[in-house]
């Protein structure tokens, strides 16, 4: 007999160090009760990882110094690990993920996937190769009312889809606050950490994947205009990318890390030929729906209008507003979900999503660069 | 040396069998790794309780039958729970309370403290008799800009406060749904469960204890009138109360849970001379500050004006929204410090709110049941 | 043949003198070419009444130094003024109305009809006697998405009215400007010129009237608090009025004159059995329609789903936002309309709400002194 | 001695025959009493001409059946009008405007000034020639918070602005409502009657206007994607437009017709290294102000922190909303005292931003159809 409540095992490489996102990913798995942290490789230090454990209920033999240590251990305990959620610094993401993959282990990898192209197709590869799951934890995709959104044009309820509109405007890189000791913001303004990709890898690409995402189609081409603003940068702070769909809808995304006053502030409009959809996640319990009839809805999570998908992804009583830590967990729950019926879920993203991010990133920095106007976001396969 | 990290052990009375308000529990418990859920008695059901139990991780030889049990059974143990959370029907909050303080428990109970105010008294007097702490969940104290306009007002950045307007608006009950099925309604429609107030019972106590809460001031007389305004009910769905509190300011309750549309509408407003704040909990990042010199200002979650407290009740950057369940878990975090540190924690309602609430409810059904103008909101030491 | 568009001729008494109220009777009575304004006697000085008169384009022979020659010499010219506009202080409006119409002229007055509720009722009779129109500027009443409301509620769209919330919140009082030498604060204060009646008069009244407009009930009895909150007042600066209303719906009414910060922050709540509705004037081009199948529409002026009332009451399309002088200008309209076509307003303020006003303010001001709890309402005929 | 407030006296000519826009110069022109309305050749159909005279109390003799009489008459009469309001189909402001200058009036032209950049070249050489005032109605620069965001951005309260986001969004043509009798879409998706431009040169140049009237920056170089999306249009009717300043200020211009649900959605946000402000037409009485140090203010009209521009745009007190008639009318009511005074008004839009505007439509869609990348902006002088 199978429980289907057994909670799945999970270790989480890095988020120690007072790291925002480390608790972010313990608390978003653990919500639900559908996963349970059962290890960890919190930092590269011994002692922190055993005091971030400490914290967080984690035996001291279980966290670990390394994480090649942890992939090890956890691999052969009987009760070990099932999950890996990687929560370290960009350019680790890819060696860690092919390793616990090919060590047995499902992953969810915080995002970027990998911080080149390159990497996340061969990752791509080796998720297949090892049969085993994959999430990438694209936050905004978790809220109800993105998903409702999801939901409705899928249905046709705005009719074909003409033109998306995504903003995603932040403030806090407004001045040089990498050279005033802000951790956050040093290893994203460096290419060597970061990618070719400032704000367009940073938050550009969160834009791109909700667009897709809500929309159900295709970016085939775009073009970019990256900005270092603030003056010693290197990197992109500001960026407008122009996109063209399949369908032959088309697209703007405007995102900035310069503007000043905004802080998260990601919104997202879709028109169609028979309606629109505006929400915005720093109130995102909200949902505007234009129709062609001239009326207007505002659907609110937990009321009676909102479809499956959105319900699903509710847990408490209209009113009783939701926010970024629930949209987080709702990832995680339907990845367990995913794991413990062994099937796959559409509504957790995965490393297709992460291809076509680095993808994205990729040619908007070249077409930028250039100047070159249009390009194509089309990819090659995993190079041999 | 005392590991200031290691989670304060918890049992659950209540809070299994598809109730709403178990979960909430749970979650909020737990969000900040400072309390560990050991031990439940969630059902009067042995097999529910159990199976609740499996889902939150609780070992079956914790997940007690009835909750008697679990007070032997836990006191006894050297492991056992320190901290007893009672998330039953109102009508027993009070046996399992008193019970659970002598048994050498401390307690967290759902609100109401009790189902009348002479009860309230009584728990009163055990806690100071048993040396134990006793927190209630007036969840919406835990907001972090609810905090903010407290720790603002008692700077004296409005200036004396001269009238609070609060309003606590829902339309879920705008229809016999007791009739059709809905058990959330039918024990608050039920005098024999919900005591003799309704509306005022179940959502005016929560404007009213916002009130005290934020402004620091008390109120010493009130004047209510109560309607039962859906047909077939005996207790109030819809109430006004106006307020004089003990410094002068005067204050409105408007409560209501027949205004259809609305979900959780819960605004408190303060006016003092100097200024004026404006919260509204279904959007409770933002806190508009009104300045006599004409000034308005949006003070919002994650930023650099939000002072101590605030900033102290808020997990993630701003713009990233938190909302209900980070503002119940703030309540139960800062619960958990205080047992910790052996401290009281000025933000953490306790039975003073209670009784306080009781007062509250029982002096406006008087008041509206005789018209008798305005009452004084004075209340006797408990009866020998 | 009768020309339609032949302008009304319009003469001003008051309004001169800088005075606020002037200009905006000025603008909002020409607005839509159905009035033209041709005389007045702006102000008791020969010389200020010639000055307004020349910038208004009015010849000086037909700006007056007194009201009294106005009267007279408008009634003898064969061109003269058909419509007297009352713009003066309170305590003029009533001897003006009464001797405008006895000379037989159509009369539209600035709110308060008068200064007492026994006046008023004089005021009634003459208009009776004489068989002249009266026009009130209850200007909210103009408001396109207020006649929208009533329109609504009229047809039965949010069912039976169970319940109406105003509040009329301003902040301009806050502390006592009337010694800091505000002219516009020192009457208002003043109980030789404003009459018994506050805060309650100046605003009060108007949020009683759009309650009683916008659900077309009668309110029967009231319970009142006034306070007069900054020292050294002697009127009430604060109010708060609970309702009943003929058909048994509640309702309160918040009113203030000392809410730091607030504008002129008038809003009204109607929740009825089947839906609700909520409008404020602040942003008055939306009006949110809440109905019991948990649906919540956005109404915005312009566009299709608006009725024809409130269609016929916007001059531009939607998302061209209209505000306060349009709502006035409607007013002077429909009373323009009224006096051409020779049938009366259902939409124009008259002396039946005039007198239900002052019986308001009266009833208020008196069960508030007594703390009588709950007054009727009802009113006796004119004092033989 | 001359007498300050002797209106300006002007001569309409279109407007009639239920076109919107002749009423909107109507009310905007006589609402201050600045200027009067003398005259006008409303129709090129006698009858009604006459007939719209009537009703805005035009003498019959100078209700003109064509503007050539007009301009005819008028000039040769002493007390004819001074001023001519131009508010024909596009493609006569240009030949009336030259031919009233010559004639010796002053222009107040609808917008655009012309339908090419080559006439409005030749326009600009005529104003110099004839030494006459050509005011052009870009109303929202009317707007009291637009004048007050461009004081505070010429004051330095923002910094330097770095980043400007501008989007004007509709949705009336989103179907071919040209096929079922709209006029007022039958001439705008008409190259003959519109010119080159469809969206971009119905609302694509407010947006570019507002752009460089609030920043007093100068857009140096563009990219533009142009597209119709409704079927059957030649014209576009979306379009976004990358923007960079002289100052390397960069920009996005987000203009559309198509986006279902829209009304006249336009938004203007302005980040600079200090600060930023946002606003939007549709609820015009509000402007965001945040600033560097993390605070966030709301600027409300008729309140205190408003600066000179903006009070002046102001006639009623703080919370009495104003809206786009009132913006209108301001931009006449400068214009007029500029006449009587005889000095050029800042805040009047004439013909450089005629001129310029043509520039950017020209540029835009001709970089968009050759997808030619970035353009200059820069143009030559007038053809000799």
């Amino acid at each position: 007999m199978i429980d289907l409540f057994k909670p799945v095992r999970m270790a989480m490489i890095g988020g120690g160090n007072g790291a925002l996102i480390g608790p972010v990913h313990r608390i978003a798995s653990q919500l639900d009760s559908r996963i349970a942290l059962v290890a960890g490789a919190f930092s590269s230090k011994a002692d922190q990882s055993r005091e971030t454990g400490r914290q967080w209920g984690i035996a001291d033999d279980r966290a670990y110094a390394d994480w090649q240590s942890l992939l090890r251990a956890e691999a052969a305990r009987p009760d070990g690990a099932e999950l890996i959620a990687i929560v370290t610094p960009n350019d680790l993401h890819y060696p860690i993920a092919v390793a616990a993959l090919e060590a047995g282990f499902h992953v969810m990898s915080d995002k970027p996937a990998t911080t080149t192209l390159e990497e996340a197709l061969r990752l791509q590869e080796a998720i297949a190769r090892c049969d085993r799951r994959y999430g990438l934890t694209y936050t905004y995709s978790g809220y109800p009312l993105v998903r409702q959104a999801r939901e409705m044009i899928a249905a046709g309820e705005i009719g074909t889809v003409r033109k998306v509109v995504v903003e995603y405007v932040q403030g806090w890189l407004s001045s040089a606050v990498e050279a005033e000791g802000s951790k956050q913001a040093q290893w994203r303004v460096d290419p060597a950490r970061s990618g070719p990709g400032g704000c367009i890898g940073d938050i550009g690409v969160h834009a791109f994947h909700l667009a897709e995402f809500v929309t159900g189609s295709t970016v085939s081409r775009l073009l970019a205009d990256l900005a270092a603003v603030v003056p010693g940068r290197v990197l992109d702070d500001d960026c407008t990318v122009l996109l063209k769909f399949d369908n032959g809808a088309r697209g703007v995304i405007v995102a900035s890390q310069i503007s000043i006053g905004e802080l998260n502030g990601l919104r997202l409009r879709v028109y169609g030929d028979k309606g629109s959809l505006d929400w915005r996640q720093e109130e995102p319990n909200r949902l505007t729906w234009h129709k062609d009839d001239g009326r207007t809805e505002i659907l609110r999570t937990g009321t009676p209008p909102i479809g499956p998908s959105g319900a699903a992804a509710t847990r408490i009583p209209g009113g009783h507003p939701e926010g970024y830590l629930e949209a987080f967990a709702n990832i995680y729950r339907d990845f367990a979900d995913s794991l413990r019926e062994g099937v796959p879920s559409a509504l957790v993203p995965g490393i297709e999503d992460g291809v076509r991010s680095l993808a994205f990133v990729e040619a908007a920095v070249t077409a930028s660069r250039t100047a070159s106007g249009w390009v194509s976001l089309e990819h090659q396969d995993v190079p041999a």
